[in-house]
This record gives C-alpha cells, structure tokens and sequence, in this order.
C-alpha cells in the first residue's frame, strides 16, 4: 500500500471516516508528470488577464459536477479526490517551469512570472464528496474555492484526474453488482489502455470499484493491488519436446517422497487417458511441445499449476495435456488450479471442459478435479474494455459559481448545461428504510436540513417538479480536506482498502432499482427554495431580452 | 524538444534517416512511471519457469504486429518506438523491484531473484519500421530478439508503448487528411484523457499525425509542440461590470499613441453598432459582465485577441460585444483574431456570425473584418475523441516466430489469428508511378527481392492469391534500433518534427483510393513462396489431427 497515506485517526464525524486536527503530510501524486504545467494554455492567458485586470486575488468559488451517470446507468462512484489533494498539495511552479511559459508567452509582462513564481495552494479551500461514494449528476463532488487566477490554474488537472478515475470506478463496481461477491474478477488491460498511467489508473480504480486483482505488476508494486497472471502462448510454443526439461525430479507436496522423472509420469497418465473407456476416443495424439510447457510449468509452480490450453487445439490438445500434467501432480499430493481460455467459443469450451473433468474425476477417482477453476479471458475483458472505451468520459465540469461573495451562472440554450450558481452545502437525505431518498442543495447561509424536519426539496429547473421530504437521517456531503484548520480539520486520506469497501458499502445501501441494469429507476437531486428562487431571479437578470422581428 | 533525442547524423541509407555508426546515448521513457515493473505478472511466472528449466537464455524471436488497421481504414501510422528504445535502454531492476517481486512470489527460489538482479537488454536485439511509416496489418513493426525470459518482459511495455500511440497518430493522420493542408487541427484532449499520461501521449502523438497544436502546457514543454488557448466561460462570468478594469489605458499597436479610455471607446462603438441601420435592431443589451470580461482580455492581449462568443447568448450578446472591443482594437490599429464557438448550432452559428463580420466591415470600413477566424472546439474535439475511444485499442500482439534458430507458429481455428513463424526480413515494392505496390516477407536466408526482378507474391494463407510484381524500387522495412554495432549501426531516433515530416510525406506517397475515407481499397500483403511454403509445412506438423466418431 506504498502510495495510499492513512495516517493515524483522531476523531470521528458524521460516518465518512476519521478527520485529521492537525494537517497530515501529503505525499507526491503517483504519476510524477503531474505537474504545476499539467494544465491548458488558456488558464495561464486567463490567469495573465486576471493578472492584469488586478483581478487574480478576487476569492472565486468553482463547482466540479457532471451532468449525466455514464454507461446508461443512475449512478457514479466518485475517485480520483487523493490524486487531487496530492497534486495541490505539491503545486509549485519551477524556476524551469516559468522560463518555459516566458518563452509560449513572451507578450506578458515580466511581473507576471513573478507572480507565478509564488504562488502556491496554501490560499485554496477544498470540500469534497469522500471518495469511493456514490454520486449523482448536478451535485457537486467538490466545490474548490480560493484566489481566482489559482483555482483556474486546477481546473483541467482536476477534471483530468477525476473523470477516467471515476468512469473506470464506476465500470467496476458495475461489473462487480453483475458478477455477485462471489465471481472473481481480474483486470488485464495494460497492453490496451492509454499508455502507462492509463494502465496504472485503470488497475487501481478497477480494484477501488470492486475487482479482486489484476495483471500490472507495477500497479502491484504502487498501490498493493493482488497479482495475477500465469503463462501466454509464447510460452507454450517456445517448447519443442519433453527432452528440453533437465530437471525432471519432483518433491511431493508433504516432502515425504521424491519423484526422480516427473515428465515420465505425465506421459504414463496420457497414455492411460487415451486409453480410458470414459474418455475413450475422445484424445488422439496431443501437440508433444505444449505437453512440454505444461509439464515444466508445473515443475516451477507444482501447487499453482494454471494452463492456457489453447494454443493448438483445447478439447484435442489442452485439455487432455492438461489434465495429464494434474494427475500426475495429484499423485504427489497436489492440487492443480485450473484453465485458461484465451479464445473461441468461450461458453461452450468451459462446458467441454467441465464434461471431461467430470468423467476423469470419476474414472481416477479424483475428489475435486470436477470443480477445477475455469478462466475465461479475452472476451469478457473486451467487453470491459470496449463498455470503458465507448464512454469517451465522466464529462465532468468546473464552474464558476460565486466571485467575491457575488453568486454566478453560466446559461446556455440547453437547460441541463445552465449551472446552478452560489456557494453551496449539499446533504443527502435517508428514509425510513434507509434508503438514501434524495440529494438537497442549499445556500451557506441557509440552516441545515434536520432528521425528523419537514423539508420540501425542488427540482432545480423545472418549477412543477417538488417533494416534502421528512429524512429519518441526514449526512452532509462535502467536508474539508484542504487545507484544513484547527476549526475546519482536514479529512483524512483513506487506504485504498477502505475506500474499496466504502464503494461497496455504498452500493449496498442504495435502493436496489438505482442500480439494476435494465430500466434502472433516476435517483433525486434538489434544491432548497430559497435556492431555487435565487437561481431563477439571477436567470433572468443575466439572460438578455430578445426583441422579435 | 527537450524530450526527442537527435543525434548529429553521420550517414544516409534507404532514404529512412540517418544511421549512428557508434551508439548515441538515449534518454528515459517520457514517463518515469515506465519501469522495468510495468508489465504482465505472467511474464515473471513464465521467467521464473524457464529459469527453472534452464531455458531462460534460449535466443528468441518474436514479432510485433496488429491483424487490422483501425477507425475502419485500410492504412495505419506506426508510432511509439522512440519510447519503447528508451524503455529498454534504461531497463533494469532495482532493489526495491527485487524485494517487490520476491514478496508476491514467495514459491520461487532465490537464486531466481539474482538472475533478475543480473537482467537487462543489452542482449536484445531491436529491429524496426521507421516511427512515423505507414504500415499494413500482419507485417511485423518491430522484429525482437533476445533471451527468451527478457523479451517476453518487454511484451507488454511495448505493446502498451505502440498501440496507443498508432492509434492516436492514425486517427490524427485521418483527420488531416479530411481537413486538407490548410486547416488548422489543434487538440485539447487534456480534460477527457486517461489520466495525465493519456493525455500528454494524444498531445504527443496527435501532433505526430498531423495536428498544428495542443491545449496541453506540459505536453508543450516536454516536446516542443506549439499551444494554443485563450479563455474560457468562466473568466467570462468572473467578471460583473466595467467598473471592475481599473487601467483602462492601452497604447496603441505602434506606440505613437495613448488611448486613456479603451473601455469607453468600446462602449462608444457598441453604441454605434446597436444604432447602425445596416446591423439595426439585431442588438438589444447585451450582458455587461461579458463585455467587461472581452475589454479585459483585450487589454492584456490586444494583439491575440480572440474571444469565447457563448457564455450568455453568442447573437444576441456575444458577437456585438467581441464587435465592439474588435472595433475599438482597430482603432488603435490591432487586428482582432476571432471568435470561438463552444456549443450551439455551430454550423449556423458560423455563419450567422460571418454575416455580422461582413456587414461591419462594409459599414465602418474595416478591410479583413468580414473574415474574421471562427474557431469551432467542443463537438469537433467530441467526434474526435469519440472515434478515438471506440476503438479500444490498435490490438498489436507480440509473438513467438522463431525459438534457438528452431522456427515457430501460434494455431488458431481462426485463421486470420495464424501467426507468421520464421525471423523475417520485409521489404516493400514500389511500381512505376512511385506508389507501394505490396509489402513482402521473406525468409531471412532468401536473397532479397530487387528493382527490375520479377518476384511471386503469395498471400500468406490463401494458395490461390498470388501475382508477380516487378518493382521499380525496393525499401527494406525493418532496421537496427537497439544496440546497434559497427556492423549494423544503430538508426537514429528523429526528432518529432521530422517523424511527423515522415508521416505527412508517407501518406501523400501511397495510392489515393488506399487512404480515402469511403470504402478504401485494402493495400497488399505477401509472402515469398519459400515462406509461403515453410508456413504450410510447419502448420500441417502442428495441428492435431482429429477423429470423426
């Protein structure tokens, strides 16, 4: 768990984990290209404009939110908040840095670079939802406040480190709610991601969302994910012959008993195979180089012996080689895992397979080897990959939404893009049941919604669209984890661990027609009346009049 | 072009670049998260079971390549193989890795972990297509060679190295050449990337394949790739009045005057625009924290004045205010550069737009107003990523062609999945009018094919595709990338310019109806007969034969 910082906890507030009095150190983000410059050109020509205009100080309040759950689906898990924090916590522009934007900006005045020089995060508050919770469009996941020219300069970093981290969340712990607790569920995709962050990242939120393992050693390494993987088919075909294995001697599992030629009893039990009645006439003649490799793969891991079966031909080759190499390995007391498959008709390979694990553990009388673990990749991680592919991204947005105490709107023709202005608090409110039932907006300056008070929750645009609701429980959504003050403490940085379950936790919590697949039933997002009338007054203050010709 | 390496060149071949007669250093991957760890787990398992059975140094060959051109297409770009040199030349395992890797395979034998203590590629041999060459699916983009156990932990760096990077290159190279030579493509994928490597390799690699520019300040850095930017809705809404610009001095363009009030000339000239008869009555009010916000930026950058038209309402209030600071900009003899469009009916928008400008330029005068740029972002970027993110990935494999001078292939029932066996040399034939004829592989022991010889190309599977060709020319594909020698000198690694020289000239080069977007004609691939025929034999020898019941 070398990357996840969980520093000792101090206190307990509201369910969402341990809140940290004084600041805990923050360490580096996990990819070190994510740097002060990892931002767009036009933050630092706004920031210069800003600069300009004296402007840069003015305290701006920015929403970060998306407008629609992806994969066609009523939810989202929210990731990515450590890399945000960690990426604040160490912004800082190099001498390197500023020489670097002197040079695309040569038109900006040297001041200016002066400027940037010192500027840092220490002036810039950050609330956010806890990461690994479910969200919802509209609410804002974090709200980002500080000196204007600054929060902009946080805009794409943020958005960049939280869109991928929370579409690939949100794909696993999708996958995971299909799958059931009891599928294990493994993730491959480093040969097809975006590059080696994309891989990195994918294999640490594929986790966070609920898978049990994956592939990326490195990713291993980082964030002390499970590991797994066996052999390809190179491996298989790098064989030649049973003459290529030196050492054919083999220990019994219990040490008690040395089998001196181990590839000797494989090909005892193929022949026996061959001949069976109840496997009779199945097996011709195996391919000689894969009987190879699968007998000097189980010599180098006799108790996690696992085979990829089809480089030539499954039902003729892999799994008669297959299964010779475990029963010989069964006569010295182990236990082979099982297959892989890698291509062809996946469904009904595993059922083939299955028949003739049935009949050799009848045959040899063999407790277990019916249930042998079978592996099926390729396809089913393609689907994976291709339903996170054809999501382009989470679309997450950052807006202004109040400047110097005075609240803010962006309109637009489209309603869904009109943002929803004010410094706001956000709480989710619980049934009797408990059930989350809705998410409220309100303003700061409103009183907080109470368990056992009636509260009418509106729908944000659409006048018609209301409800009382009297919450059994009320969880307020956004807490502090930057910087963080003896009144204000930070909000720990949880383990990736906790955040895995937290996710879970969530899920489970919700109603379950949230997150069914088919027809899955919109959760509620509101907002106060006070809000709702605010939002409109500044609608139409701010929307010109058209004149009709 | 901090990160591109380009050595001084010291001799010519093949028209491909330079050759390095004495090894040139070469620099770390972009990103330092590519390490010796980012790879599969089961190339440890398969590295420690050759170890185990003293095969860890038979010398292997293996192929990199992809079965389809992606986006539809019938050509390719190759890319990534500066970074996957960079990942081999720096490849090597430190302790920390060594202590990793011994804690997730507690099985394995020490000594094991010493022999990986000794790995790295000086042994490797790397030979490759030019970065920037279009290519065709089943001819191997690179040729790898080495101890089995350490080529087979490169497999999927590199295939996550190239595929990517193909990808991202192809789809730009595709865009340019809808777009023509003239148009400017620039790329702000920094928000919607996986992670901030996905993003910076688009920038990197989209660039590559032809776009002018990129959004991405660290992408600009780290390879010299020209930024573009200017604000965005927020610094519009950032501003509410015209009482917030406290210096509203600006000099004119040559310095002989000095405007006090650029904000009431502005003012003075929307005055004028909503009053004029030739644009009468198309203006009412428009939003005052826009115009303030478009005086602002003009004032910081009056000659690079371009301004985002729809935070509030692009005709009714956007289009009179950029009219108004461009009006008073010209005064002081600048040139307004444009306006961007964001959402909207951007087609309708454009030209509902250009209108406005052509009726200013006719009413005050202004010679070039009426052809104003008019930058479209938001749907053109979506259609691009999208097309990006609906391919998953190129779908390059790395196999397993040739094991201690023993030739070797991969079955599939699917024979498009059949791997090539035998280490290739691959050559391609041009025709009389300059254009590539076909790729062919040969037998690394064949003569080569030569200008003016006819020779039999054969396709790889079917006997019956075949046809004689007699080049004009013949290219060999494949070069020494890694280590290179005095025999074979290593290729140089160009700088990014000139890779991208390489894939505009590449494409301009093949036959039209091969890269034309509608129904493109397949380019060609073949074998020589002697290949044709060792293909066939060794497949024959391989696949079991099975028993009708």
């Amino acid at each position: 768990m070398a990357a996840t910082s969980a520093p000792p906890a101090s206190a307990h507030a509201n369910g969402n984990g341990s809140l940290v009095g004084v600041a805990a150190p923050v360490g580096a983000p996990t990819n070190p290209m994510a740097t002060a410059l990892l931002t767009d050109q036009y933050q630092f020509s706004m920031a210069y404009a800003y600069w300009k205009a004296g402007k840069h100080a003015d305290r701006a309040v920015f929403d970060l939110y998306f407008r629609k759950n992806p994969f066609g689906g009523e939810f989202t898990v929210f990731a990515g908040l450590e890399e945000c924090i960690k990426f604040i916590a160490n912004f800082k522009f190099t001498e390197h840095d500023i020489s670097f934007l002197q040079s695309v900006m040569p038109m900006c005045e040297g001041a200016f670079f002066n400027y940037l020089r010192e500027v840092d995060c220490s002036d810039v508050e950050v609330y956010s939802i806890p990461e690994g919770s479910v969200v919802f469009p509209k609410v804002p996941l974090m709200r980002v406040e500080g000196p204007v020219a600054v929060v902009q300069l946080l805009e794409t970093p943020f958005v960049n480190l939280i869109n991928y981290a929370s579409l690939v969340t949100t794909n696993a712990a999708r996958h995971r709610h299909v799958a059931g607790k009891s599928k294990v569920l493994l993730e491959f995709g480093l040969r097809r991601a975006q590059g080696p962050d994309g891989a990195i990242s994918a294999s640490k939120y594929c986790f966070m969302g609920g898978f049990d393992a994956t592939s990326n050693v490195l990713a291993g390494n980082l964030f002390g994910i499970p590991l797994r993987g066996t052999h390809s088919h190179a491996f298989v075909s790098s064989y030649m012959s049973l003459d290529e294995i030196p050492d054919k001697a083999l220990k019994s599992k219990d040490g008690s008993r040395l089998c001196q030629d181990f590839v000797s009893l494989v090909q005892e039990w193929l022949q026996k195979i061959q001949a069976a009645n109840s496997l009779g006439g199945v097996f011709g003649d195996t391919n000689k180089s894969e009987l190879a490799a699968f007998a000097s793969y189980a010599l180098a891991f006799p108790s996690n012996f696992l085979a990829l079966v089809d480089t030539y031909d499954v039902m003729r080759s892999g799994i008669p080689n297959f299964c010779a190499v475990a029963l010989a390995l069964h006569d010295l007391g182990y236990k082979a895992s099982g297959i892989r498959l890698d291509s062809g008709d996946l469904a009904y390979l595993s059922i083939e397979a299955r028949k003739v694990f049935s009949a050799v553990e009848k045959e040899y009388n063999v407790p277990g080897f019916a249930k042998m673990l079978i592996t099926a990749s390729n396809d089913l991680n393609e689907e994976t990959i291709d339903a996170l592919n054809k999501q382009a991204a989470l679309g997450c947005v950052f807006k202004l939404v109040e400047i110097n105490n005075k609240p803010r709107i962006k309109l637009s023709e489209d309603v869904a893009k009109v943002s929803i202005p004010c410094k706001k608090r956000c709480f989710r409110l619980y049934g009797k049941e408990g059930y989350p039932l809705v998410d409220i907006m309100i303003r700061e300056s409103e009183p907080s919604p109470k368990a056992g008070e009636r509260i009418l929750c509106r729908h944000p645009f659409i006048e018609s669209k209301r409800a009382y609701v009297v919450p059994q429980h009320v969880e307020e959504l956004l807490q502090c984890y930057w910087p963080g003050t003896s009144d204000k403490p930070r909000a720990e940085l949880p383990s990736l661990e906790k955040i895995r379950s937290r996710c879970m936790q969530q899920l489970e919590m919700l109603r379950p027609d949230h997150i069914r697949r088919l027809n899955p039933t919109p959760y509620k997002v509101s907002v106060s009346t006070k809000l709702y009338d605010f939002i409109h007054r500044l609608w139409l203050n701010e929307a010109p009049v058209g004149e009709l010709q």
